[in-house]
């Protein structure tokens, strides 16, 4: 007989997660009640973000509590349905969580088609990643044809979407990123004009060699030193999207601001936060573009997705030791 | 027979200015050639901003030259005008820089009515400062009604300004000054709804006490640690214009940076650094609003006037310092 398995948040992490700030449990698998779906979930989206939500701070969204199903995109397949809006054999994404099975009452859950592309990419380039990749480059930097777009985690999900969205609007686009195989993916496979491989590479020599005419436009996921590089070499009115500060999620102690934000002022440059959710509204608009540069080959991903609800614990560090080679995924049910 | 007097930049600080950093010279009044006008100059306007210029690094403008004479916003009388422009006896404003008697073309020099508002007032609230309070409060932050803004250098002759136009706009001002007589002023004499004062009281418990629903807007003249406590508090969608950095200008090594500059991804904030000369072009714009506030006494200003062209290396180390109690001016010139 089936059960659910479920991991849930047992403490909070100090700097990077432990095994112990987890709990594997054991449960039966729900029944739907009036107006509920019960959904097996078969991908679970492993994303920087959740390390913040981790944390006992007020922020975008509530901490996950302590004991907790442990908050994540997924993409799964209703198996019972007592909400009309979905049937049985429904393929649906949404934030079931880290979780083998889960009731959902609709709400934030919509259908998606396994026809048109593979269901992860629901998770992906048509999902939360591509969605902030789109709003983050086109709504907070305006890019223009010519300009300079550098982008920080460049091959992570959401940066390589950006890259590639900043090649369609005509920009010259650098990534940075950690490793030869991943500046290689980036130029050969994405078309990027340039990369830095900041693992072999120093950063400030890096955007030196690759923006002789300076920084237009600068996606960050990174945060840390590669952003007060970045703002050392910014041009007038340039305009840094801060999607994530990724080497910061995990610091014990308070870590050091950019000491070059005053090149804000001289070169009368914005640097601006923002947060996918806040996008909801306007997703419709994003995903006909999305689609097309999908389906023409336009917007390339890939997908490194490893298998087993038991082994999240471990498969969730590879996003901060930047082992993933591309968007990090975990298997956890089979149709 | 009257001489010139000048102040030339003998060589680059290192830190605080010195006085072997300058060098005062006597040189003949010059005269006009065609096209020109000579002015005396009567006072002169000592700003934070002067100490970037003695730099030798890009910025907004090129850098003072070693031997040049230094510049400086002015205000002053024709003497002889060879330009079909000017007249004898018209005041004119401009940047004829910390010297007694100037020759212009005519380009950057504007006739200036000294029966409207003193003279002073053009290198004050219906000058430089005053269209830097407007544009980079109105321009870049769009105050609302209802929200909290913070200034910080409050008391300064920007500071003041943009404080009371937010005042004006339905804002609650809560202003950053040092000392209690700056901190009176601002509440007593220009209507601030809380002050802090950053040489009595800890900034961050103070921001606490005077803003408990957070910072919508905060309007930034200093940087530094008051930059990054405020960054610790603002509302979703805050706005901070990077007016200036004054608490960085002397640094003799790298500054720290705001460690709290994620708080922008979280709250969907932007920061965004602005220069004046940029709205040139837009200063017909805010002339109206600024003189009608000031006839009316909405906008109120003070003065601190000090004299005598050699005392420039003295008087201008009072803006670092914080010994001025408004506007710092150095007068020059007697009609």
């Amino acid at each position: 007989m089936a059960s659910n398995r479920q991991v849930k948040l047992a403490a909070r992490p100090f700097g990077l997660p432990q095994h112990s700030d987890w709990e594997i449990s054991e449960t039966s698998i729900p029944s739907p009640a009036d107006g509920e779906v019960l959904i097996q979930v078969l991908y679970i989206s492993i994303d920087p973000a959740m390390r913040g939500w981790m944390n006992d701070r007020k922020s975008y969204l509530p901490p996950v509590a302590i004991g907790e199903v442990m908050r994540a995109g997924t993409v799964g397949k209703v198996l019972t349905s007592r909400n009309p809006k979905f049937r049985a054999g429904d393929y649906v994404a949404g934030s079931q969580g880290v979780q083998k099975y889960a009731l959902s009452d609709g709400r934030g859950l919509h259908k998606v088609d396994a026809k048109l592309v593979p269901l992860t990419t629901y998770l992906g380039a048509l999902g939360i990643a591509g969605f902030t990749a789109y709003f983050g480059l086109l709504d907070i930097c305006n890019p223009r044809e010519n300009e300079t777009l550098v982008v920080s985690g460049a091959a992570g999900s959401v940066g390589a979407i950006a890259g590639q969205i900043g090649k369609l609007k005509g920009c010259r686009v650098v990534g940075i990123a950690g490793g030869p195989e991943k500046c290689r993916y980036l130029s050969e496979e994405l078309g990027f004009d340039e990369t830095i491989d900041y693992k072999n590479e120093n950063v400030r020599a890096g955007l030196k060699r690759t923006c002789p005419d300076g920084v237009d436009i600068f996606f960050d996921n990174v945060g840390g030193d590669i952003l007060n590089e970045v703002l050392a070499r910014i041009n007038f009115k340039a305009r840094i999207s801060l999607c994530g500060a990724i080497s910061q999620y995990n610091a014990t102690e308070m870590p050091k601001g950019p000491s070059n934000y005053s090149s804000l002022i001289t070169n009368r440059a914005k640097m601006e936060g923002f947060i996918v959710f806040d996008y909801a509204s306007r997703y419709l608009e994003a995903i006909p573009h999305l689609t097309g540069w999908i389906l023409q080959g336009k917007i390339k991903t890939r997908e490194h997705i490893e298998q087993g609800i038991e082994n999240f614990p471990e498969v969730f560090l590879k996003l901060f030791s930047g082992e993933n080679q591309g968007k990090l995924i975990l298997k956890v049910g089979t149709e």
